[in-house]
């Protein structure tokens, strides 16, 4: 019984397509929804629409606008049922997975009203004695591209900071979350009463997706793009924001470590590595994807971590709550995780649990005896398969975390946090947890990567600057000579 | 009697290059310097000196860096001489400018020491009472590409505030400017004791900039880059940058705006316009480029403008302190204002004053009856024509000086300060001034335009935020809690 949404939302309203695509339940194949199929012209129109509307949004009072985020935040909460299963229905995820992104996406439109109240400038001093101003102000027209695997949290990020601001939205959710990652939030902004056109939501399918893309950049009313996605894509998209100057940031891929030195809690490592290796099948950007272990505790370690993760229950977690392990969110990430799973077995790594793959189902596995060669030591895995690796020193430790184009987030166990802080001041990460899992947000926290993890960051002020803009502003009161000769 | 060049410098010393290039005086032709022409082998050299020194020059007391500055502020003090001839001897402008010039840029430097002292992170609340902190820190290897109009300051400000955070540096000055924008830093970077391999410099003509150009974005050691320069150019190099996930900070081109509304006071109005528009020939990317005059005071302030204009004195600036208008930089320049010149007399505009162009000399030229069909209205002209605009209502003025691609800086002439910040506020511009003109910087203050003028902000802390990365750190002590089942 899918679901069927015929239209884009633009200017406050529904727009039908002349074309359908199909959305599906990764855990069973059944279609979650019929959704709007949108085209160039039906994207120009929500741009347009949310062009329209920049004017009388940014002039609003702040206070308005903050009050807006409230309601947002609290209509949401409301419908927090409904989120958490469209996040299960159409990503299919663990119901724990759902109810704790359904539960914080409220929080994130609470710090975007919240920090609407921080200075939005600077008075500066002046060489001639001018009144001069550092002011931000916003841009206008924001594009915001999210991804499928914490659909509702990432979207929400990616533009509650820049609306709050004074910018409106045009959002292109992923094409697996169609519903959980963009409309969800248009029926959320029409029943809080925002104005029209300030928040703008178009779906389309992949054989769009090229064409819809460029013009979320290319576009002359777009001042901004917040991505959060794929670094192949995140390439494309920074590259064609230089290309017609247009600020873009970028949340991308990462290969994150925990390093779990001599002296950590073994218990808490565990459950530590457990958490961040599997939670959503290893479906996060931040997601743990190497286990560095010290050579010393690495045999009284890795059984703790294997027994934790042989009692993750696989299967459909939409009929099942117990099922922590759900689905992968396609067969192209499938195909990935096999690849991988099996150049690491053929080159000689040891399957220590799981390894079984049935339809999209991949059991959390771990590996030792993973090498430096072997696509799993460097690519991206995005699914439930992570190595243990031994090391001997710190350095060795952070040696190989670093040994990656990645650098988004990280983790270090240990008891000393001098030395904690001290591994973590070596990682080349954009984030790093001591006694944590690389597995960590808050909405109002400097969020994003460096190396191919991506430009830029998102959340809280950071997210309020990036899509404002600077102005320099002064007032000349005859303190400024210019030479008699002219 | 050229000085010869014959080595770039990398790693703390001079290396000879297998060919040279002639850096010529605009005024005379000339050859003022024999120049080494850099090949890849060459910026790779450099790169990897700078790659090198980063570690050490990042762990330095922030005092012993901000010292460094210091030091390299008096030695550009004690040479000012030299710089001035230097930027007169390459880039051809009056003296008053080079005396300008050189004597700001110790200033950038003391600048950026002092603002080594603000903070560089932040302490967050965190949800689950962890230890949480915003960190900015250096990235690595910078690379900076200067422009050749205000060769010494520009490149001043396109690194010191990276080189103070803890950045090592490679610099490729323009072709036209190699001494003052680039070997001159290097002499003093070498006089100062900065360490080894911290500051390079590469040099090279235009044959080889597409190669090298290429290699200050892509290589894997450089993290940044800073430019000022034209708008074509900083398309290409922030799509190339967003190609690399690297930051870049784009400082282009701009066709800004006088506006002279009923109430302004006349004479201090038409001082204002002509040094916004002739000064160093109209070759500032903040030039006025169209002097906008109410209706009211338009017959008035016309010939006061055209007056100050005629008396500004043409000719060889190294020979004669008196010749405030020097050459244009290239011949390619001076086409590209005679043919503005020409297309907007052909439209049937009227040259006020000046028109006259020999050799590389153009005279100040005010032009009136320039429509936005002319050349001159819509593109940068970088040279000393400028058309004088009427307008009825300060409406109308907004709409005429918005209506370009760029929006890089603008100034209001009134003696109602609000009726000036509301023009200010209604202008798609980086940088607005009350009563002073478009032109106008200081070291410390966020500078940068919107639309076709750039991405980001040069100057100050907007610099030192640029090319640092901001890492989130946390310390968890006991209060997060992963889900039991994990």
């Amino acid at each position: 019984m899918a679901r069927v949404f015929e239209g884009f939302y633009a200017g406050g309203s529904w727009h039908k397509t002349t074309r359908t695509f199909a959305d599906f339940n990764p855990a069973t194949d059944e279609v979650y929804a019929d959704v709007a199929d949108a085209s160039l012209e039906d994207v120009r129109k929500a741009i347009d629409a949310a062009h329209g509307a920049f004017k009388s949004w940014s002039e609003l009072p702040f206070t308005t606008r903050a009050e807006f985020m409230l309601k947002i935040a609290d209509e949401i909460e409301k419908r927090q049922g409904d989120l958490c299963a469209a996040i299960q229905g159409e990503a299919g995820g663990w119901f724990g997975k759902g109810m704790f992104e359904s539960g914080y996406v409220p929080g994130v439109f609470r710090a975007a009203a919240a920090l609407s109240y921080a200075p939005i400038g600077e008075v500066l001093p002046s060489e001639h004695n001018k009144v001069s101003m550092a002011v931000r102000r916003p841009m206008g027209v924001i594009s915001v591209i999210s991804p499928w695997n914490f659909p509702a949290l990432l979207t929400a990020r990616g533009f509650a900071f820049a609306l709050v601001a004074g910018n409106t939205i045009v959002l292109k959710p992923s094409e697996e979350t169609p519903y959980a990652g963009g409309l969800f939030f248009a029926e959320v902004m029409h029943a809080v009463g925002l104005p029209e056109g300030v928040f703008n939501v178009v779906t389309c399918s992949r054989d769009n997706i090229a064409e819809i893309g460029d013009e979320l950049i290319a576009n002359k009313h777009v001042k901004g793009i917040s991505f959060t996605g794929s670094t192949a894509v995140g390439r494309l998209i920074a590259s064609k924001a230089g290309q017609h100057l247009k600020k873009a940031c970028v949340e991308l891929g990462g290969k994150d470590s925990l390093i779990i030195c001599d002296d950590a809690d073994l218990e808490k490592s565990a459950q530590t590595a457990n958490f961040g290796s599997f939670m959503h099948q290893g479906q996060i950007c931040m997601s743990v994807e190497k286990v560095l272990v010290h050579e010393s505790i690495y045999d009284q370690f890795v059984p703790m971590f294997v027994e934790r993760a042989k009692k993750l229950k696989v299967g459909d977690p939409t009929t099942d709550k117990s099922n922590v392990i759900g689905p992968l969110i396609n067969d192209k990430q499938v195909a990935q995780v096999r690849a991988q799973l099996k150049d690491a077995v053929a080159k000689g790594a040891k399957v220590l649990c799981g390894g079984k793959i049935e339809g999209r189902f991949v059991e959390p596995t771990i590996l030792e005896g993973v090498t430096p060669d072997m696509l799993v030591y460097q690519n991206e895995t995005f699914g439930p398969l992570v190595p243990v690796i031994k090391f001997a020193t710190d350095e060795e430790a952070v040696r190989i975390a670093n040994d990656t184009e990645y650098g988004l987030s990280s983790g270090v166990m240990t008891e000393d946090e001098k030395r904690g802080l001290e591994i973590a001041s070596m990682l080349e990460t954009g984030i790093s947890h001591v006694n944590c899992s690389s597995v960590n947000d808050e909405p109002h926290i400097p969020f994003g990567g460096t190396k191919a993890s991506g430009v830029g960051r998102h959340g809280g002020r950071w997210s309020m600057e990036t899509f404002t803009e600077t102005r320099w502003i002064t007032l000349e009161r005859g303190g400024r000579h210019f030479p008699p000769v002219f």
